[in-house]
């Protein structure tokens, strides 16, 4: 700081804070956390950001460069370290640290490196941000949060996955672009496993209330004339494949973490596909981590919506369920 | 509520919390109160609003009004009440309740009207939301500021007048219009008593840095052959032209409001000029308020910017201080 | 203008354009005229807007007080003027002036009113405005916009009333406060004429897809032990109720305008319960506009959307259509 | 498109239209191009968003991955093809296509390569959108500005180059740092050549109006004791420590170019350091493009402002100058 001109400047009447309130932290600062960045700055969704990764330089060069920008923004404290510290006293913590799977590589063996990660990670996180909420969204989503959750200590309701949110998404864009009609106009649901095993329930499909299935009963069913069927599965595909054509995917992603994290500072009290623990539902009986559509506020998840599920559907959950318990069994904490 | 479809339609994870952490009330709903309520719902700048008002029936039908049009903004919780109760737990209260001058009312006893208001407010209001920033905007503005600050026990940087926040907004948008660009291009500095003697800034007047008074060394004074200090006259008149057009002002007031209350929960750091406690500065050896430019943050005031001012300004302050003064001494509290 | 400094300070390079693109007019500034021009400027959803009214005075104070706040908004061109030609070259008109019933008065004598004031205005608006999109929101407005299409001579997908788009949204409002859970994720369609005898589509309702009626399956249904039907009857009278507290709505008919402006400007192709021509539509014989969920564009109503009423919704669509018909024809153009 | 299912659910009363408005194109999609798309995607800044690069894989990519995010966002068209016909009809086309200079290549070399490069795109672009604002951001970019002019047959004042707006910005987030204020409040220019000979404009550096240089007369100058000369180097190599940190700037460049494109989208009349033709202007007798404060609206530049530069810095404006004019000599168009 400049001494002189800042002292002729101006007089202190009483010194600022050290931090603002509704602070929010990313946590992995790749193609993923980057976005979901640049996207709660862009939108305003935050009032002190700070971001921590491992590799000090980018992370260094990443800070400037969103401070760089903040003349044509609000102006927020932004903050960066590889030391977690940084993100001391969040209300938001977005959780994308973590590595991919290498080819041949079993989902256990995936898992217990991310946990290895995660175990030297989240102690310290939540030590220092005591009342945060986690949004976790390293993959594969549904087991990271079920270790997050392990880890942190905290109630289950203040761990959550961003799970189904952007498949969600995803399914409503394919269904626009298939009506030509807004995105935000086409409503429809994905639960259960993000991934290729998630679960699209036609039956809640519409457009202004009108279900597409009153329209076309077979909607969705392997015989559907229209071959709805496709849309999930373009859905499915479609990570692949931005993965395969850019190399990682992030824009959608950052765009779901910011929406669920304005969500909670401004305890909208909206529902979204996320994951959560989901035991005794849908007739599931292990403790794992599922995308269901959730009431999400200031305080994290404060109530599930019950969906009346056809018989085929809760069993996939139930398979989902069964695969993480069998691998959340294997991990070493 | 409606019990049976809630339980049936969603499982409580965890209760709700009962308030949000950006919680802004509004005091007073006349007007210029729900302008500034409707710019901060619009804007997206608070996560819960409170308003509270003696006229229960108004009151009501305006909660009613803005609660309708909710499915066009972010969903917050909107409540409001004549008993101020409902804003416990406020961040920043907007004060704008109190009396209009009558015809040939001495400044005084409309002061004291309104101090008589203010007492059964303050305390209350305080109590309740011990933590608070006070956004007065009840005028005579300086008066009422000192008055609020007395009335709250509240440290200084905490009690803030809107003063010349709105006049100096004024005076770019004359400067804009003539100049033909953009308000938020053109700079200038409206300080001192909000309204008549209020003090604009000729020194600091600029585009992109560039000073008018090097282009037109006369500029604001009275052998100034463009007649530059038309244009603060023109502001001081805008005042009181609105309220004989339209009976009172209210938009540019709430955006005034909004945008410091935006200023405070996202802690900027930005420059406002702010009518705040000025003894010691520029001469003034009484303990009034009168605007200064001051940095504003989460807490509050934290610093006042050092204007060089000409003799002819410093004095100005100097007088309305000694006026204020004077009316403060003749106050029952 | 400032001719010297001007000079001094500046280098015209190339003359301003006189008229932004995504100009937007309000006719009628009243209460709800106004808080849909705030609405459209806090959330800057034009480039440019217009205000016009009979009232000279009242609209150049509003005029001043909109342009004092512009240095919190971005900066855009405001003018006002009781010469309807301020509008020329808009993009979107939102038509709210006309009279209020009077006690004792007839419908049809509370339109033709109406109608004559709309002779002389409309005329003028299109002339100058040929390819805007009209946006009606005086009432009835239903009657209004059938009469404002009848003196554009613009094809019906140009005029759209905002009829029960405001419905809706009281109605999503209403059931989110008996949920707990946010209005933008409680869905619910109202249709048919705006007011006392709206339709509200039970079947539709809905949270994440799941039908409220799959719950109860006696929704709104006069033995529904729940009572659903109440939260419509709410709807019906909170508009009553809002104007006998506060004297009139406002905030939430602006609101609803200025989403609908940018749903057109942005081109967004979102579904909105709008006053469209319905003749052929659940066997509607007559040449009335009703509300019907649509989709909006830039170029106005592309689509309707279908939706599979009951046979007493049905009935009750073409009961309003018919009323509507026979107070058309007794009108004098 | 299904259909059947479109045709069950929606009668079609006009047909969408096949282009919005406020088209804008991104011209290049790497980490620049990519983050200004983002940028105008999450602000709002346009109704329709066309991609153009060579890379049709990671361009393809890219689409879907904002495509994905279209629920968090208002529902706009988003395109994107190799082929540079996919932005006709653009209002504003944002240019980052070129190549980087390689270790040892002269600049001439560099800007040959981009020329070329530049041959191939503009003529195309231009042809199909003959109204558009074209602003360069390709390095060296007051060369490439000049370029694109000469390419475009179109007047000066629609082709802009992004210039010192992003290093004005670092300029005053700097001076933020070191006074603790916010960016939005601490004023400064950066005009001339973007880059390492860029010109910090001492006299004009202000908060509230107070210039720096009446507090500390040596402001920026050699033997100023408190080395703010240090700020202007810090913009200079940050360009530089950004990229060494993580190989190439993107964020603040993106919220740069989104800024400008709503400047001109909203005609806001604001004032910009740009790349502009400035022969004529400070002594400058040379036919190129510099950055200097221009007045950005709807129809590009309207004006420049004159400022009041010291001997020294319009001479590192000429020498700049005259450097860029040899360059420029040696291009083959």
């Amino acid at each position: 700081m400049s001494d002189n001109i800042q002292k002729l400047l101006m007089n202190e009447v009483n010194p600022p804070i050290q931090q603002a309130t509704c602070k929010v932290s990313v946590v992995g600062c790749g193609a993923v956390g980057m976005a979901a960045a640049f996207a709660l700055l862009t939108q305003g969704f935050c009032s002190e950001l700070a971001l921590t990764d491992v590799m000090a330089d980018k992370l260094q060069g990443e800070l400037l460069d969103l401070q760089h920008g903040l003349t044509f923004l609000n102006n927020i404290k932004i903050s960066a370290s590889p030391d977690a510290s940084v993100c001391a006293g969040s209300k938001v913590i977005i959780i994308t640290a973590g590595v991919r799977q290498q080819e041949g590589e079993s989902r256990l063996n995936l898992v217990q490196r991310n946990v290895d990660i995660f175990k030297n990670i989240i102690p310290n996180l939540v030590k220092q941000s005591p009342d945060a909420i986690l949004l976790v969204v390293s993959n594969p989503v549904d087991l990271m949060t079920y270790v997050t959750w392990k880890l942190s200590g905290f109630p289950k309701h203040r761990v959550i996955g961003s799970g189904c949110n952007l498949d969600s998404s995803r399914f409503r864009v394919h269904l626009s672009q298939k009506l030509n009609i807004s995105a935000k106009s086409c409503h429809g649901w994905i639960i259960g496993e993000h991934g290729d095993t998630s679960v699209p329930v036609w039956s809640g499909v519409n457009v202004a209330g009108v279900r597409l299935r009153d329209l076309n009963p077979k909607l969705g069913k392997d015989d559907d004339p229209e071959n709805f069927k496709q849309v999930h599965k373009d859905v499915v595909n479609s990570a692949y494949e931005v993965i395969r054509l850019k190399g990682y995917t992030s824009w959608a992603i950052g765009l779901s973490c910011a929406a669920l994290t304005d969500a909670i500072n401004k305890n909208q009290r909206s529902v979204h596909a996320l994951s959560v623990a989901v035991q005794g539902k849908h007739g599931i009986d292990k403790d794992v981590f599922l995308s269901l559509p959730c009431v999400l506020g200031e305080n994290g998840i404060t109530h599930s919506i019950n969906m009346k599920l056809e018989e085929e559907e809760e069993k996939q959950l139930q398979n989902s369920a069964n695969t993480l318990a069998e691998v959340q069994n294997g991990i070493k904490f």
